[in-house]
């Protein structure tokens, strides 16, 4: 391989190949690269989940977010990838990365938003390692415990099966857009976009909930953008997916309606938005619903009559574009 | 607390302390921080054992390294510390953070480091994260499993016990010293040297021999420098150290020589080299020294007649300063 591309041209999901492809497939992986997490086989009929997810100053913080919000953030990545799994985190690390023109206040709002995130999840951070760099770096990383038929993975789709989330979305991109194109402070955002931008809660109650009904096929969180975690449920399963209804929260709504943008895109194409998209087979939805303690929306369903996903909307259908945050394309 | 101390006031021990303090210490932690690993109590009298430890580029990485033998040191890194508390690695992560202005051969060349280190050690990298950043970061996380008495502490020194190290010290000291105060090229270093600085290597065998024999009370690994490890070991073990002799690289002393140097200096106050510092009951000596192959060097005692580390050269003792590689000030 020459190897002349930039990382902007390689993109993400390029430079993910390469890393794949390197490190190769593990016979002890039982899950590896590919989904929410990665798993392997211990003794006993269980398996060890382990995530790490990196939260980067320069890229993943929005405007006016304080160092407390930050830290929480990094670790509601983190979890909620845990909870797509349907898996309680047992204890978590922080490797951390601090420019040196941080305070000591600095720290102490990072330690203080680390440690509110462990408790609301009711897990310690049992360790880390502490270093200096150029930019702020928070890199998480979470070890569980599950039977590994208790894991939900993102390949388990089926046709025929319905498609359903938790929540309603676009209230980050929402956010977002006003902080980052509108230029609009923090203060001015209403509460909805507010807490969506900077105080993101990651959905474990509802993802534990979910696994221990085993009504689902697979499961994935949204955390890049509602279209693009569709598009990850649609390849892994090998199966097409019929949107017909995306539930988007009224603070998008408004927001969209003020600004004349179309919110169902601000609901499919946002990201840092931290649902559970699922797949449940038609005869297990009211159990589901009922787990999740009906906190869930169908908004579709499972097709094997093509690849990739696509929406009805006024009789017509139409694509859903793979769009959603990419690391090295979107910034 | 008011905050407005800077990083470098602080210091790395500094901002552990902030960060040990909000996280509070954990009931379910085995092993929690201020030691080389953290570990947490599961089923089967096994604790599962987390590592993570972050190579950052603009402090970790010196002038002539290439990115696959900086990927290289840093799964290195980790798997010394899990050496020496005598564990295996069983599984990795990687979360990166790619500055935009690499190219496609530089994530070929950090993926392959990371491949070769992983299969070095003999364990599979089986998922990550990959991010934008203004710096280079490798954060790596390990897992691993033991029963709980096999892992070798830092606090179980006692007063009597023979201090001991593998290998010889002062040759990274001795080779970044040449590359950044001399300026010289990596490809003028001896190769003693040049293999310490950018092809450092894990001494996990040892260490997983040294913890089967079971003739350990206390362990560290070397990399934030010897004085610095004794230091660790004096600290955890509320005892005091006598350092008698260390051994030196024949690269560091001809170094030292040639540049009017202390060669012990090299030795005790260098970091980056990844070996082991352990105590031994004095009757378990022979049989540790068996079980490293004779590659343990007696260097001192551990006594309860003082706290701290000293040195015994030329009938004098002297105190041995606590100094080393320390984030946020060593810079």
């Amino acid at each position: 391989m020459v190897g002349l591309l930039s990382l902007r041209e390689l993109g993400e999901l390029g430079i993910i190949q390469i890393v794949e492809q390197s490190l190769g497939s593990s016979s002890q992986a039982f899950v590896g690269f590919g989904d929410d997490i990665s798993a392997v086989r211990i003794q006993g009929n269980q398996v060890a989940v382990l995530k790490t997810d990196m939260l980067v100053g320069s890229t993943d913080i929005p405007p006016g977010m304080t160092k407390r919000q930050a830290a929480w953030k990094a670790v509601v990545a983190n979890v909620s990838d845990l909870a797509a799994k349907g898996v309680k985190p047992l204890a978590g690390l922080v490797a951390m990365g601090l420019p040196s023109n941080l305070k000591q206040s600095d720290v102490q709002q990072i330690a203080r938003g680390l440690s509110e995130a462990a408790r609301a999840y009711s897990f310690p951070i049992v360790g880390g390692d502490t270093n200096a760099s150029e930019d702020l770096v928070l890199s998480i990383a979470l070890f569980a415990l599950a039977p590994p038929k208790r894991l939900v993975l993102r390949s388990g789709a089926r046709d025929g099966d319905v498609v359903a989330v938790t929540g309603k979305f676009g209230s980050t991109a929402a956010g977002l857009k006003a902080l980052i194109s509108y230029e609009m402070l923090p203060e001015e955002l209403p509460r909805e976009l507010y807490n969506a931008v900077y105080r993101p809660r990651a959905r474990l109650d509802v993802g534990l909930k979910l696994a221990t009904s085993r009504a689902l096929t697979s499961s994935i969180d949204s955390s890049d953008g509602l279209a693009w975690s569709l598009h990850q449920l649609s390849e892994s399963s090998e199966v097409g997916i019929l949107i017909e209804d995306v539930p988007v929260s009224n603070g998008a709504s408004a927001f969209a309606r003020k600004h004349h943008l179309r919110d169902v895109d601000l609901a499919l194409y946002g990201g840092e938005e931290y649902e559970l998209v699922v797949t449940v087979p038609p005869r297990n939805f009211s159990r589901a619903h009922r787990a999740a303690r009906g906190s869930l929306t169908r908004i579709g369903v499972v097709t094997g009559k093509f690849r990739g996903v696509s929406m009805k909307s006024e009789g017509t259908i139409r694509p859903v574009k793979k769009k959603g945050w990419e690391h090295f394309r979107s910034q």
